[in-house]
């Protein structure tokens, strides 16, 4: 049975709203995902809440109040409590009538087979969760591996980037390292990277894309640092029509990442 | 000379904050852009504000200064602020220290002139601004004329949306439309309705695209209506490779429009 909570004072009230910043998510290795999509997508991957927490609307569908059984039957912790108190845990006046905390997985390098697919995405300094969430949601429509965010990026964790990914941050695989740690991990074994940028007249319609390609795109205002540039094995360049310098971040990497995968159709 | 404005109450400052709201820009007829790159991308294209803010910092760049000139010429109204007071007005802790209003363009139908381009966005019920601005910066980058937006979409002038656009906003036509209103005006000339669907097998990347195409994209999170579909000459499907039945409406439209660009390369 789940427990219930009415005081808007308890710890576990104050705890899940905590996991709205960074700090509590990497000190406690939990983060957010809200709504029943998200939910019902990760346990369909194997995922299950550590904990979740619902208002009574929030269990009456059928997947919802199976998702609350199976979470306690794994030994997490289901919470019963009222609409008002689930908008003080997730900080917004009209909250999914469900949200839950999932273990953080282990984001080093070293996790991650690039014998698993031929395609992987890499964001360098991507600020915006929102895009983060968008390219781990694209990554999974095209059949790439997954996101290696390198540098300073945001946190793939946040509930923005959980929201926008759709929950494709269960399905992909998720790195975090610095461009020291990560030249010489994808040196390590069969690498194609390809940078896109303005500094080159290669159009990404005609580039040999190789597999696995490791598709990088930089920070949203400022593109790639030059000797970033430099360690690509190839740099592509997406013409533009009109007054625009650039794409959004998220686009670019969809854009390229579909004609890689357009470009492979016949091999 | 610049009036300077002292008082947190001031008319002027209500004004501007509140058309951060819908109601109060249609009324005035005037939307906000924040931030140089913007306003100079606006002014790049012939846009000066009808009333322009800033901070003692703001007017620093020497770009800044000629457009707040410029607006003053144009008898515009230019408001020298303290940043605390250019909080209040944009609703943010850390303001951009530039704020400009601008008159709505006439987004009826009628201003449109299809062969301008020979590519068109549609958008039907779009709901988050910022994938509506996104559209626009694409719409922009892959030389497409322009976004309609059907039926009841999020208002392209909403401060997110202007964001998202990265000032595609002034480069575009915006058109707003009921279906009913859209489908004789698209109709009454030229032109190729393409839908993107899940109920087709047609490939996206073997489709015969024809000039002028109108790039049809649905509801983030319903896709389009039946009946919509069934008035599309086309209807094209990017496979999915993952667990994901969709994309991010902005990015599902970018990876579409640019394999039209593509498919018509060597036409």
């Amino acid at each position: 049975m789940p427990r219930e909570i009415t005081s808007f004072s308890n710890d576990t009230v104050k705890r899940i709203r905590a996991l709205r910043d960074k700090k509590a998510r990497r000190a406690e290795g939990l983060f957010l995902a809200e709504g029943l999509r998200i939910i019902a997508e990760a346990r369909d991957e194997g995922f299950l809440p550590e904990l979740i927490a619902f208002a009574p609307k929030g269990a009456e569908h059928p997947l919802a109040a199976s998702i609350i059984e199976a979470t306690e039957a794994a030994g997490g912790d289901a919470i019963l409590t009222s609409p008002d108190i689930l908008s003080k845990m997730t900080g917004k006046d009209n909250p999914q009538s469900l949200v839950a905390a999932y273990k953080q997985p282990d984001t080093s390098l070293a996790e991650i087979d690039r014998s698993k697919a031929d395609l992987w995405f890499v964001g360098e300094r991507i600020r915006d969760p929102g895009n983060i969430g968008t390219m781990l949601r694209t990554a999974d429509a095209v059949g790439a591996g997954g996101l290696i965010l390198v540098d300073d990026s945001a946190d793939p964790f946040s509930v923005e980037a959980v929201r926008a990914s759709m929950g494709a941050l269960f399905t992909n695989q998720i790195a975090q390292a610095s461009w020291e740690e990560f030249v010489p991990w994808l040196r390590s074994g069969p690498s194609q990277l390809v940078g896109t940028s303005l500094q080159t007249d290669h159009d990404y319609l005609d580039a040999p894309y190789a597999a696995p390609c490791f598709l990088l795109v930089g920070n949203e205002s400022q593109g790639l640092p030059e000797a970033y540039e430099a360690e690509c094995d190839l740099l592509v360049k997406i013409p533009m029509a009109g007054r625009a310098d650039s794409l959004n971040a998220a686009v670019a990497t969809a854009v390229t990442a579909f004609q890689i995968r357009a470009s492979w159709r016949n091999r």
